[in-house]
């Protein structure tokens, strides 16, 4: 008998149907002979409209509050479901986050889980029941409610499957699996059966949206599978696992991109300590999340420092550090909203050193003009024009052989 | 400084507007330098529009996870009380059943108050929050959440209130107080400026519905003044209070009316021992609630029993008893469904022996037929046909002289 762990996101529980569909695949899994746990996340359009309601009555609304509306969103859905289980002739319970008891900081809309006690969802799978949880959603030391921040189901289901020991965390969303690019831009992208949880994890990061980057982490650190699958077809999904033998020959294992930054650029700056804290610190302060820097070796004295914001965040990020340009003294700060990142993520990269060649080479013979560079162990990412993201990636996709099935594939 | 408990019904809450309006007064009361717990209900049709997902999804849904769906209800009312409470510039706390902490018994949807831990609201005031509290529902000794049935809020208020020691417990609602009796039928109605306990539940359980029976109960136990209100206006409401001085010369408050009943007539039943354990035992099994009950004494061994139950549950009662009839052998049963049951209340009748012949006596004048009579220590109810509820109400207000100030009025 295995322990199964199945999370289903907003829209697989977005209505009445749906919900229905949900607890006829639950009690399936069951009677194939499984203890099932299920952690959901809150009906489809749910959280936006109580955000809605928050925003009309204040916009400036304590986190601690928030909190306490949205996670209301989840209490509906797991109530519903447990009720649809109960129809089809199993026993279901629900629970919230407060009640597992999910524990985590006190930083309210994006908490970060410190321990589960997995007891009371043990006493129930021993006496038969299906058990549903609650995502999305903790309680911090004082007994106060959080929540984990978007997409914190993810993380929900991987934190009970590891507080309970589960042999599998299924996470069902609306795609079938990881592909190894956007089969919207490129139709020769390839459902992966495996990916290393750090290969995922720079998916994820890059801008290939199935799974939350917390919730990776969080099963790569305790060992437990993830299984991305489609909770409107029965195929089988891309498992997220440790690394084994059968993945080394592969060197790029997916090409993502990400459209939603834009670049800063803050040019004659003196190169001196000091300066790069200021600026940082600055933004920081705002709020804005910074991706890649770069600062170039200075000339003369002076430097140039290119970094990239969230598109949002752009001119919000312009104005702060016209604010501060008395203290630093820059020549001149602009900036490129047009931009894309594009970027290949392969664990064969450690071995292979003419990865980036290849990927710059690639690039260059289609004219499209390098802007930025970052890489990591595992990874190469560069910003280009956004007119560009599309091409980018189809013959990076084409160069690494992406559509064919190597060694890595079971 | 007073510590002032408001409890919010739903339609205070209905909309944005109305919550910013409920906020208002809330901030302005706690600027009249008292400190204030707020005890609200879901927003009006919220309650009724998760029952109703429910049902859509297993109308045999298990009355655990039917509290888990309706309580979230709550939650969405206070975080955004707290929310318009915060916009006006003071501080706000919201607290769920299962954080303040209202421990209730494991009576699903209809779950009883044993215990509330205030120390976490009084370290709030103390902090100089306005705190406020999810009324309807609680948690149970397993940690489950529990709801106390359609009104319970007004109960939850009252128990927070008692829990605190505060001074008053005002109770907003869409009427402005408790009336001689409804202005809907009889335009000499007069609000009351003070009530006695005891004369509030007879009104309540007859028909009028002002307050929860059970909150009237609990104020009665702890000695909590009730202030009924409307919150629609500033004007005074009724207090519900402890029998004084001042209410000594009424004896009759106030004329209630029902007409929700029905009166089944079991004809011609063998008059020996068990056969009225027979009939409730068979009525009670399908979960009716039985009213009035009138037994005649018997002639040649058969007797006659009639009692009154919910008018819904009229034709399920009529096919219980059919069930059974073979067991104790009536003659005939039948019923009625359009009869009203006509009340008179008053603490002043305990001293007052005639009150009854003048109730029988005015109704008589007007040729209205008495099909049934009950009687208690401060209250007279006669079943009478339907068609002359009004009038009954109307000469028993004119009799009893209720239009008129007396001294119990302050």
């Amino acid at each position: 008998m295995a322990l199964v762990v199945q999370k289903y996101g907003g829209t697989s529980v977005g209505s009445i149907e749906r919900i229905k569909s949900v607890a006829r695949r639950v009690v399936a899994t069951k009677n194939q002979g499984n203890q099932v746990v299920v952690v959901l996340s809150a009906m489809s359009g749910e959280t936006d409209r109580l955000i809605g309601l928050a925003n009309e009555i204040n916009a400036e609304h304590s986190p601690r509050e928030h909190d306490v509306l949205v996670a209301s969103g989840e209490q509906v859905s797991i109530s519903l479901l447990a009720m649809a289980v109960e129809s089809l002739g199993e026993k279901a319970i629900s629970f919230l986050g407060s009640q597992v008891t999910i524990k985590t900081d006190s930083d309210h809309s994006r908490a970060r889980i410190k321990d589960i006690d997995g007891s009371r969802m043990q006493d129930a799978l021993a006496a038969g029941f299906i058990v549903v949880v609650a995502g999305f959603q903790g309680v911090d030391a004082e007994g106060d409610i959080t929540t984990l921040g978007r997409g914190g189901s993810d993380t929900s289901a991987v934190a009970v499957a590891t507080a309970l020991s589960a042999d599998v965390c299924e996470i069902y969303t609306d795609v079938d699996g990881v592909y190894t690019t956007d089969p919207n831009i490129c139709s020769e992208a390839r459902k992966l059966d495996k990916i290393s949880y750090d290969e995922m994890l720079e998916l994820a990061s890059l801008g290939a949206k199935v799974l939350q980057n917390r919730s990776v982490e969080f099963a790569q650190k305790y060992g437990i599978p993830i299984h991305v699958r489609s909770s409107f077809s029965d195929t089988e999904g891309t498992i997220v696992c440790k690394e084994d033998e059968s993945m080394e020959k592969a060197i790029v294992s997916g090409v993502a991109y990400n459209k939603n930054e834009a670049k800063v650029t803050i040019c004659g700056i003196p190169d001196r300590p000091g300066i790069a804290a200021a600026i940082f610190s600055a933004i920081a302060k705002e709020g804005i999340v910074v991706d890649m820097i770069i600062q170039n070796t200075s000339a003369e004295g002076l430097t140039d420092l290119t970094f990239t914001v969230p598109k949002l965040d752009y001119d919000h990020a312009l104005s702060a550090l016209e604010k501060i340009n008395q203290e630093i003294g820059a020549r001149e700060i602009n900036g490129d909203k047009n931009i894309a990142k594009v970027s290949i993520v392969g664990i064969g990269m450690r071995t292979h050193a003419s990865v980036a060649a290849r990927m710059f080479t690639v690039l260059s013979q289609e004219n499209i003009n390098i802007m930025m560079i970052s890489t990591s162990e595992i990874k190469v990412s560069c910003v280009v024009a956004e007119k560009y993201t599309e091409l980018a990636v189809r013959v990076l996709h084409q160069e690494f052989d992406l559509a064919k099935v190597t060694t890595n594939e079971s």
